[in-house]
């Protein structure tokens, strides 16, 4: 039995002790300072507020001052921070970590370089530890469809593990796995990290096909959705990953796997990604969308602005052409420029025919 | 503009109607003998009644006594019948037709040959005409996402039409193409089909995972459904579609394009397959679910038995590995073997996980 510190008593990072906590683990919850009124509710009442649930037996709550001591001999560290705690929390750990630790992050996102290159979470995190610590951890990061709240209802759930280290996704998969979360292990973490956040931000295309249904007035007399233009969104969401991971690296199977359409699917399915593109295809922009969901962190939105800055430094790198990923930059035009939602279908299947040929 | 006759008056055989109608062909609809009902209709009340529609303007219904009459002089024959119907319409069509005349399908299915070869069901077709005429006219299919109630509705719609000849195609997407439905072409006609047909077998397993929550008492205390159940069985989907793209020589990115993850994504929102899927998940066996469901057309489950057939022939030749296609297997055991619906989560990734390699 291991100890594992968990980081971020949000969704995702609290829905991960129930595995592991299953599995007999010790797991120590750490709250953010973001996060003090539910850690607060965990130790009084057990419960979690959120997420509208116990917490497991057997899970601590810590506050974000002790994290020094939930960190102390735990061989594990989970990083549940979003997207904008990654940097954070690289800073956070770094004084307290030991050689040997691995740190497994179920953060998404991708930030650009200064030369266009997309860079990955657990790249940006890495980048924050001292450099004496650097290389003498473990370090992964976990992809594919998992909504929390199933996850927290121990719902059959299967996931990706990636490490660049084979050995360290297949230990840490080891200690989380039970009947009801299937892990599977990958070095391809680039592949894992870019699927992981493009999925959110395509996510929002399918999203703003149906917000285009309710702006044109529902249903038709004799019943007809728009599950069509979803579906084309979809299968361009995935061509345009399977693009994406050829340019950062990634394996092109993933787009068809459980961290490409697999999680895809999921997300369409219900939360945030899905919810601001219906808002912005029923007509809103994007600052009006924004403001119709207050206190919620957009990490669709985050990830369409760092592709967004990536794309002309890519294009004047010779990596990709002007007319490549046209549903990347439609979404472009709505949440960096303001433009009102399209989904430039012409323009979806010429460059798809180029490509297969 | 061209004369255009459509055989079978069934939902995607009338619906086609709508875009050839709208850009000004002569658009003749022929019933075969199980329409009777349904030309009758159209031809007194000028009234679809499967549909719910009135038949776009200028569309000529025809009896099947007239299908002489209404092949006579069209440049374009659409086979609108199921998979049950294509050995009887390659029969019907075979003394009518003329060289240069193109034939396009929207049927789906597959077949197994005796070696275990699994045939697209356009070559099926074909064997079924006289050789004398064979080769002198141009043989497509269409795939991809299309509830056919919206392509009725004049929704968006995103499709894929392919033949083994490049220009038999371009050619026919110039006859259907309207603003609102958009034809990307392909020559990896076999890729197409495959994946049009197998897109409904899989779509009984994302049924399924819908159906096993049922089972499970609907979603629990805390609103937890099994989206990530139905969502690993939609990259298993997807995976097991790129292994059969492979073993039948169609183009592995079609996984991931319209006719593989977009027409799949389609399928799962409602339809035959998708509910035929969640009674199965729910408990019943298949002849219990086929009884709950008369007078349908189950593509889906002719599709399983098809595959089911081929599969141990061509392990026996040493094209898949015993534990390939383990989704594919789950449903022949369910819809060949009267088993109860299972879907084997683990299995799943340890074939993705050695393919990935």
């Amino acid at each position: 039995m291991s100890t594992v510190a968990i980081v971020g008593a949000g969704y995702m990072g609290t829905v991960i002790a129930t595995p592991l906590a299953d599995n007999g683990h010790a797991v120590r919850l750490v709250g953010t300072h973001l996060d003090g009124e539910i850690i607060r509710c965990c130790r009084e009442r057990g419960h979690h507020p959120r997420l509208r649930r116990a917490l497991p037996r057997g899970v601590e709550p810590y506050g974000v001052e002790d994290l020094a001591q939930a960190l102390e001999g735990a061989e594990v560290i989970v990083s549940g921070v979003n997207s904008l705690g990654v940097r954070w929390i690289g800073q956070a750990l770094g004084p307290h970590l030991r050689p040997g630790q691995s740190v497994i992050a179920v953060t998404k996102g991708l930030e650009a370089a200064e030369n266009g290159d997309l860079v990955i979470l657990p790249d940006v995190l890495r980048g924050e530890l001292p450099a004496g610590i650097r290389d003498q951890i473990g370090l992964a990061a976990i992809g594919g469809p998992c909504i929390a709240g199933e996850l927290a209802g121990r719902r059959p759930t299967c996931v990706v593990f990636g490490s660049r280290d084979a050995g360290v996704a297949e230990r840490l998969a080891e200690v989380f796995r039970t009947s009801y979360y299937s892990v599977w292990t990958t070095t391809d973490l680039v592949g894992l990290e870019v699927c992981v956040a493009l999925k959110n931000a395509y996510t929002l295309a399918v999203g703003m096909a149906d917000g285009l249904l309710e702006r044109a007035g529902g249903c038709d007399e004799a019943g007809a959705y728009m599950h069509n233009l979803g579906a084309a969104c979809f299968a361009q969401a995935c061509t345009e990953m399977a693009h994406l991971l050829r340019i950062t690296g990634g394996g092109r199977a993933f787009a068809y796997g459980l961290p490409g359409a697999g999680d895809l699917y999921v997300t369409c399915q219900r939360g945030r990604s899905y919810r601001l593109g219906v808002l912005l295809g029923s007509g809103h922009s994007f600052v009006e969308a924004r403001a119709l969901m207050p206190g919620e962190t957009l990490e669709a939105a985050e990830c369409v602005r760092a592709v967004g800055e990536a794309l002309p430094k890519l294009a004047a790198r010779g990596l990709i052409d002007g007319g490549d990923l046209p549903l990347m930059r439609a979404l472009v035009d709505v949440i960096v420029r303001g433009r009102p939602a399209e989904l430039p279908l012409g323009s979806f299947l010429r460059v798809q025919n180029r490509r297969a040929q």
